[in-house]
């Protein structure tokens, strides 16, 4: 157990009013209460609240002020870049303490968190058997199956009784194990044999052999498993924990369900980024620099400027019959919204279905098809409420001149025009992205607005001079 | 063990051409294949990788043909929803060894799927015991923790020794536990007094006591407890399941993670819909009716499309200003794109930071301020783009006439002003709409374009009418 010098850090701040985490709607001083000060330090539960927004020497403060039992819970809760942090912040002499409270795939990913320097000195703290487990986790990248596993888990011989198998494992939970929640069924070579539940375990009569009672048809996944996927068969299957196996079908260690569900937070927030329209953000929006985030984010957007830069162009080719007709000016934000506001729900319905496998690149055909009848419709909505509102109010205020049935003509086509290519564009731009191998979040709302601007002010003004001309062009 | 009726579903197809799951980039035919009618069926993995474009009498079908082992698994695999319609359509003689194979809170999610009119006969179909328990839980809301617990998990007395515990865990295990991660040491009248994990139990001492060797301060969520706000509790601490407890603190249930992995990636798609613009879908896109998905598109479309009207009104107010120099009407939609762009980035960031509580209601101040940074940042970089482009076209070809000057000042002052509006308005809306209740994801980017579009128009004209007094206007 790690002990604890019990002096606040220096870099603490003194004389600052009290955090009160339950006005939840106050905006928050940027400081901590004078609980630090006083030695008291925060509770365990107000450490959780405000940790985001606590300064690296705020936080080491508050965390070397817990209780011995709570600051152990808390350094096992923390993510791998926190944890990091905060452990190369203690003092040399209790770095080995809290690193070792780590099973190994949690000592992996804090190594790989800190600076390249210091992971070969982490490394050092580490216990012969751990160093090893980790120096062979860190060889997988981390968003695979192996860069998720715990190399630690409980195994069976199949010849052994069900009384054996649970004296063994009995023994093995001694010193091994993490959380145990499926018995693997190993042959002598660690070859993947079946898997025994431990409810069918402990049910099972005492005499019986495992290879009688076990499944033979184990679901596993490859060490080199992309993590989306195996997330995915981790929410098909609805299974606490899935084997690693090498392409000898030896088993490598297990992937369990609370590193899944950090996973698909994760891939969704990825997406939710991408389809904002900025680069995924890789830290927490309070924690990332002002300069990452600004990086992250201006790419996107002067990449999407310049593309909308073609708008003026396209309207430059119209700059005659805008002249003519300047009536036809007021319609334009109206028009190119609509077909960016029916693209960006295409674009979210397509992309967030293929991130759940619900929809496969081969169903396009089936999606086209979908949308084109969707977009009909949702733009026969849009392009009768445009028409009606240009009727109406020309007869309470004659505000577009006597050729108003026309424009209203144009309205209506244009808009029905919009929004079905703003659906079909939104549709199918993820289909594409996939099929060229990019991300298909990327065909972010703001993305198929831009596409959509330029050739709905196309549209538009295409149909104004067929249905103006000779009249108002 | 059900037996199956191997004749194929009277509302199966024939003669239509071969599926090949494999060939992923070619357009799916709607049908299934001859395997069926040959009466050799999918495979289980095919069925996995079909079902969501198979019709419910080509399911049926499948699922008959397949081999005992295998349909089981599947069934046990199934969302309600699907595992209901299927039960349903089954010969009524099969359907009560279906239903029992279910624990009783997956039976109570089927019998919640099923029309009102079917829930008492399905009811009818389970064991005494376990129609005692889905009726308790029935009384749950589907979202919160009383909703997603099972009613049956591993208990016992504090007093009894390590080996007493596990050979009690036996004998529970026997008839009544699904997954047993971990046990709850609970006193006679079922208060929660602590919890052990299964590799403290297995690797203590056999003759020690229980209340020694459990953890005192035991995590637990209240049956009314919102789904959202377990699965936040699963996410940072990592537990395989937690315990649900009634005001008594006694014990009703266990929800475990693999019920949570669901619940968030529901949550992930209905925020990433109501983003999107649309009204979250409540069945997979493929699979939910044209009407119903039509539904919620067109409501938010409509009401998207009448705010927007507003952009038509303000530009009607400077018609004149327009017929004096057409010019102005060029940037008019990549000034006000720009503004829809980066308020989505900054809506998206902030929603999906509250979504994963990184962000909360009190913080708005701090984002207010960060957010203004990146404002004044991103429509500066952009600014300056549109400034450039003006005067490099402009000593290209003369586009844009001898004023082109005060017009670039203009598009530069017009794009800083609806980058910050829009990064504000994007930011900000988000907190607005938690305040006041409603759900932050609402802020989707549509809405805040269509927010910032009228603003940015005001701002694009009013600093024309300042820039070009005198000159153009």
């Amino acid at each position: 157990m790690p002990e604890f010098d019990e002096k606040p850090a220096p870099g603490s701040r003194r004389g600052k009013p009290i955090l009160h985490p339950e006005l939840d709607s106050e905006p928050a001083p940027l400081t901590l209460s004078p609980a630090l000060e006083t030695k008291e330090g925060l509770s365990l539960p107000e450490l959780r609240e405000l940790w985001m927004i606590l300064s690296p020497s705020e936080r080491l403060e508050a965390f070397r002020l817990l209780p011995r039992g709570d600051s152990e819970e808390f350094f096992l809760e923390l993510h791998a870049r926190d944890s990091s942090e905060l452990l190369l912040a203690l003092p040399a002499e209790e770095q080995r303490a809290w690193i070792r409270l780590l099973p190994p795939d949690d000592a992996a990913d804090l190594t790989q968190a800190a600076p390249p320097e210091q992971r070969e000195r982490l490394l050092s703290l580490l216990d012969e058997t751990t160093r090893k487990e980790v120096n062979a986790l860190l060889a997988y990248a981390e968003d695979e199956a192996g860069g998720l596993m715990n190399p630690r888990f409980a195994r069976v011989r199949p010849d052994a009784t069900v009384d054996e198998a649970i004296s063994y494992l009995r023994r093995q939970a001694r010193d091994r194990l993490g959380s145990i929640y499926y018995v693997y069924v190993l042959d002598d070579q660690q070859h993947l044999r079946g898997v025994v539940s431990f409810r069918q375990l402990f049910s099972a009569a005492a005499g019986r052999r495992v290879a009688d009672i076990m499944h033979r048809d184990v679901l596993s996944v490859r060490e080199d498993q992309d993590q989306e996927e195996v997330s995915h068969m981790f929410a098909q299957h609805g299974f606490a924990a899935i084997p690693v196996v090498d392409q000898d079908n030896r088993v490598k260690g297990i992937v369990t369900m609370d590193d899944i569900v950090e996973v698909v937070q994760e891939e969704a927030t990825e997406d939710a980024h991408k389809v904002g329209g900025l680069e995924a953000l890789d830290a927490p929006y309070l924690q990332i620099s002002f300069f990452r985030m600004f990086q992250k984010r201006a790419g996107w957007l002067a990449a999407l400027f310049l593309g909308e830069m073609l708008t003026a162009t396209a309207m430059s080719h119209f700059e005659d019959e805008i002249a003519r007709a300047v009536v036809l000016a007021l319609f334009v934000p109206l028009i190119i919204s609509s077909g960016g506001n029916s693209g960006s729900q295409a674009s979210t319905l397509v992309i967030r279905a293929m991130a759940l496998e619900e929809v496969k690149l081969r169903d396009w055909w089936r999606v086209m098809r979908r949308e084109l009848a969707a977009g009909l419709a949702l733009g026969g909505v849009l392009g009768t409420i445009g028409f009606l509102r240009i009727i109406i109010w020309q007869s309470i205020t004659p505000a577009y001149g006597e050729h108003y049935m026309p424009i209203a003509f144009t309205v209506f086509g244009s808009l029905l025009g919009v929004v079905m290519f703003g659906t079909l564009a939104g549709s199918l731009l993820p289909f594409l992205l996939r099929r060229v191998g990019l991300d298909p979040a990327s065909a972010s709302a703001p993305f198929v607005a831009t596409l959509v601007d330029v050739t709905g002010l196309i549209i538009y003004f295409s149909l104004a001079s067929v249905f103006l001309s000779g009249t108002l062009l």
